[in-house]
């Protein structure tokens, strides 16, 4: 009855724990919720012009589509309004690159681990992959395999969604490079780029291809707001026109109210002091969550302080026997939850012993509560050696 | 270099108008636009709820679905809050539904003519075509064909787009009968169903089915305002969990902003009253439509006066030899523009002769002016019998 397609639905582990989440009693890890308290004054809308409420182009709204020219521009990518298209967040951009490429059988070049929603969508098409990491390998050895080399490379080279890794100058144009080589189209997710807690090589890996298309999105909902559902890729112009129809046929067009608030809060005369306050804010609880990460899991599991996003990255020393989707059964029952590392790698590994922590979130007292409860449920499960 | 299904997409013929029509001096009877001097006024957002602008759930906000739930009882549709899916428009839950029928080769049956949109979303995922007519035929004998019987029925029983028709209550038995005998899915698109200026039947098809799986959809664009891109889908119960997950890999969840605002809207004490007004004030300006229709199109086009909806189909009498396509052409040399008929058909006739003109957006003066100059085009390009 259902299309081929649907066997290869997986339901995401992030949805089937936000329903867990919702419990107020529950210390949650889990998703990647900026915190609350930092979101946006709303800029006043009344009176409306009635042009945000109508029908608008598939493209989104031309002022926006400059400003992010112009944004684009100053990190080091050059483009023109007619390479920007608005999404209704970057999510959808997933699905419409997706769609654009992957056949059932097209192999996909990915992190390993990599955002496991891109995973998700990539399979629905029927990807296979070919998982590569950008710190420890050469990129180059693996797309340069001229028999079986990947169609699409998808890559979240600055704070990486979950490892929080953030690619060197050199990895970024060793993988541009690869790219160029292979004939691989880069597609660079990039929705973390601007939490950052210390300088950063941030400059989009796209900017360094010669030869290769791309296709690089950016979010609003870490620095906005996630409700308001914006985001926009920019891409190379062979790209453009198919991406246009295929947002046309996804949903017309993103969403005019939000197009216009986003606009309104990034031209805010306050926009710059309220982002540098909120990565400051941000870096606090980053802090505060390392000094409880320090105090509680030293002994069990090894990390490396991220220098943007929102997540911590945790190897189990015991790694190898511990499966953290069978931990997080454990810990859910302590009101307690975490992204297991699993689901993050296409290669299916089991018992990866690998997890995410989210730090946006949960207030001070209650991370030094959860993680503390964490830690000794590991030990629970951990064999001794 | 690209998938498979790109070779099969079209870019939208109103896209492509839409772009002629940005200029000031062309009046367009060729979107669907609602007119903007009846855009609700915006409900007071400050203080903002903190949870409208964080992650939601993929399934949309339970008030809302709850609302909605309430509403369809009303319209004879029986239906739990687990059923309803809050979609970013309903252009998405048609994608939705491609992605979860239709495979290269599988055949869809779609009304003659049909929303082209649609036909646009179902061709990309690799359709093939079975039109029937509900007014002219019985669909029953279309659907009954066991050798190559339609997956997934598309329907918009109610004031269609294009032809503005709807159906009566036995044609509404005899498709859900169809459906139910063949044991195939139907997806009822139900847009204009509170533009409504006579009285009709518009129980929803699927609540007459009693064992086909279904998806219902409407939207918020036509009521309240496009650019808030609101839609909603319930469904049968086995078809919930598979849509939910493809919901979420398509863009996470729908603007929380929008839930926010559209409910408020709905729940507004003076919702009934302004959705009478709106109607009055449609029907007034298709009165005046079809006014100028009589005056300047008698004798060269048939047509329907349509009892809801947004739209006029007419029919030239010289149709055999009028490819519209080819008459848009001249109309926009002229600053006037209409939808031709042909991309309506999935049979992808030559020259059907049909066109389809808004009446809902254009002020009187310009219609009156439009309409002389379009009747006076087709005169022209008439052959004299």
């Amino acid at each position: 009855m259902f299309s081929q397609r649907i066997s290869r639905l997986k339901p995401s582990p992030i949805r089937d724990i936000l329903h867990v989440v919702k419990r107020p009693e529950v210390i949650s890890f889990a998703g990647g919720l900026p915190s609350e308290d930092r979101f946006p004054a709303m800029p006043t809308i009344a009176p409306l012009e009635t042009s945000v409420m109508q029908y608008g182009p598939s493209e989104g709204e031309p002022q926006l589509r400059k400003y992010i020219t112009r944004d684009l521009s100053e990190r080091g990518l050059s483009v023109s309004p007619e390479q920007i298209l608005i999404l209704s967040g970057s999510q959808q951009g997933i699905d419409l690159t997706a769609k654009l490429f992957v056949d059932e059988g097209t192999l996909v070049g990915v992190e390993s681990p990599t955002y496991l929603a891109a995973l998700q969508v990539f399979s629905l098409f029927g990807a296979r992959f070919d998982p590569f990491t950008a710190s420890a390998q050469n990129p180059h050895a693996i797309l340069s395999d001229s028999n079986d080399r990947p169609a699409l490379v998808y890559a979240n080279p600055t704070f990486q969604n979950p490892t929080g890794y953030c690619y060197s100058l050199s990895e970024r144009q060793r993988l541009a490079e690869a790219c160029d080589t292979a004939a691989t189209v880069l597609f660079e997710d990039d929705p973390y780029r601007d939490i950052m807690f210390e300088p950063c090589e941030r400059r989009p890996v796209v900017s360094f291809l010669k030869s290769s298309s791309w296709i690089y999105q950016s979010s609003y909902s870490k620095t906005l707001a996630p409700g308001l559902r914006l985001g926009f890729l920019a891409c190379s112009k062979d790209l453009y026109p198919s991406l246009v129809s295929l947002k046309q046929a996804a949903d017309l067009h993103s969403n005019g109210l939000s197009q216009y608030l986003v606009l309104k809060m990034l031209q805010a005369q306050d926009a710059k002091d309220r982002h540098t306050e909120l990565c400051a804010y941000y870096r606090t609880k980053r802090d505060y969550f390392c000094e409880q990460l320090t105090r509680h899991f030293t002994d069990i599991a090894t990390w490396s302080t991220p220098k943007g996003g929102l997540f911590f990255w945790l190897t189990l020393k015991s790694r190898a026997v511990v499966d953290t989707r069978e931990l997080l059964a454990h810990a859910i029952e302590r009101n307690v939850t975490f992204m297991p590392g699993e689901p993050f790698f296409a290669e299916r590994s089991s018992a990866c012993g690998m997890l995410r922590l989210n730090f946006s979130h949960t207030p001070e007292p209650l991370v030094e509560r959860g993680l503390k409860t964490l830690a000794a449920l590991i030990r629970e499960h951990t064999p001794s050696r």
